[in-house]
């Protein structure tokens, strides 16, 4: 048996990373009984196609009932909703997660309807793919990546302890820090990438001078490296822009700060600068490849197609 | 024999894209005598290592003479020194191309030098990896990959046609438009990209909140994806730079504008206006894989690392 095994695992929706965990649950033996729920009818019926878990709830109360561990993993903006949904229903004694992109306002949003004997510690897998939806995920996931919990002051050690066992028993190794730091360092790791990817593909597709055909037929030259973020879910990333609002405008104004800077060197032919930039950035992709975060293969190992 | 068979080849330049050229000729039997040259003598040595050629020159202008294709692969802001000091040497009755990201500028640096009944026909396959180096090349580069000429008016369409054949037999397919609409073209598809990626790895590495070891340990959640591009040739992309500055300048202006735009909707929570924009921009992910430039496996098909 592994080192966390639960008893009930209920499962609040069941996108990319709620079906990847359903199948890490059930590839692992991490839990005895899974219960999926999710709003959508049509995603549960799929979910059951898929033969994702034991049992499934169109009701998130009657899904989370007995269970030992509930992982929520909806758009952040819904996390309200979710909790008001669940909190009369949560088992004394049973851990509340998520796996939400931004953490302060998941915080601020769940941690009031949490009844007292509820351990609630927020949680964060960094991993992902540009895929959603139940047939997107896959049991390998969270292999090698890492999860970040933030839990509140006071929280039960020993349930953080559970929790992380958990999710190290999935692949990934686990951080601790506080919700206010989470949201600054995602903000530049991972909202501040999709944000500019989805504006640089807006600017091509508006431009009359050239035509989508021909930034299409030429995207192998750097542009479709973009597009995979830029495809992720509109909805989760909607909201994360609204609900990690201070950290993402801060990283912008960096970014545009630093990108005003290098188009002046563009247009005063500074060399120098220009290729003291290019110089410097290189290292940080070998870091990366070092850390087992990337992998070293040309073009990260794209099959030819 | 292909269809596209010279007696003999003069690559200037061997890092990736010479020396890809050099191994798809080889492997293609595109030419009975291949022959390098390249400025550094320590690259030169590495070439005869890797047998990348039938012949290897210190001198630009002995490499050339007696070759019927000669191909310039140095970064673009070399081409007039090239230029310059092959001119003499050139064969009558030859083709000279090159393999330059920017076409407008390097028509204005090597065209004067051009003697009459040399073919001076610019090209650029679009075509790469992160890596530079000799080492870095591989012969299916150019597999179904595009290669843009851009003829000035009045070349022979039969030298044309004999070029445009030999880069499908490298495996490419060819357009020809005129140089600025190339560098315009470009500029949105690949320089720009480029410039962000740089300019983001930059932003990423200047923060005082966020700690290095954190970009690098969290990157899996979007960064890494732009470090490939940051990894690239510094040379090279300052030389784009600063020799495509108008095209660029005007893809910075328009990308700033939408990403103003973007910011605000961000800062008074227009969740609408991030929703359509997150919706539209997963199109052109799909038209690219449908396109055969991109592989539609999760996260490009990486292997996990």
């Amino acid at each position: 048996m592994p080192s966390a095994h639960f008893e009930r695992i209920a499962l609040i929706g069941i996108g990319l990373i709620g079906s990847s965990l359903a199948r890490v649950i059930r590839d692992k033996g991490l839990a005895r009984d899974i219960v999926i729920s999710t709003r959508s009818p049509a995603t549960l019926a799929r979910a059951a196609e898929l033969g994702l878990g034991d049992r499934y709830c169109a009701d998130a109360g009657e899904a989370v009932e007995g269970a030992d561990l509930v992982i929520v993993s909806v758009p952040v903006g819904a996390s309200e909703a979710v909790a008001q949904a669940i909190a009369p229903h949560l088992k004394p004694g049973a851990i509340l997660t998520d796996v939400g992109s931004t953490k302060a306002s998941v915080v601020a949003q769940m941690a009031p309807h949490v009844p007292a004997g509820v351990h609630f510690i927020p949680g964060h897998p960094i991993a992902g793919t540009e895929h959603s939806g139940p047939d997107a995920g896959f049991a390998s996931l969270f292999q090698n990546r890492w999860c970040i919990l933030t839990p509140t002051e006071g929280t039960d050690p020993e349930a953080i302890e559970r929790l992380a066992a958990f999710w190290r028993d999935c692949g990934s190794n686990v951080d601790v820090m506080d919700p206010q730091h989470h949201d600054l360092v995602l903000a530049i790791v991972s909202h501040l990438p999709h944000i500019i990817a989805y504006n640089i593909v807006g600017t091509a597709d508006d431009l009359e001078t050239v035509t989508k055909s021909e930034v299409i037929k030429y995207s192998a030259s750097g542009f479709r490296d973009f597009t995979r973020l830029a495809a992720s879910d509109p909805t989760m990333w909607r909201d994360v822009c609204l609900h990690n609002k201070e950290a993402i405008l801060e990283m912008l104004a960096r970014f545009s700060e630093d990108l005003a800077a290098l188009q002046r060197a563009i247009r005063w032919g500074d060399g120098q600068a220009l290729f003291d930039l290019f110089t410097r950035t290189r290292g940080i992709r070998r870091s990366i490849i070092e850390a087992g975060q990337e992998t070293a293969a040309p073009d990260f190992g794209r099959q030819k197609v």
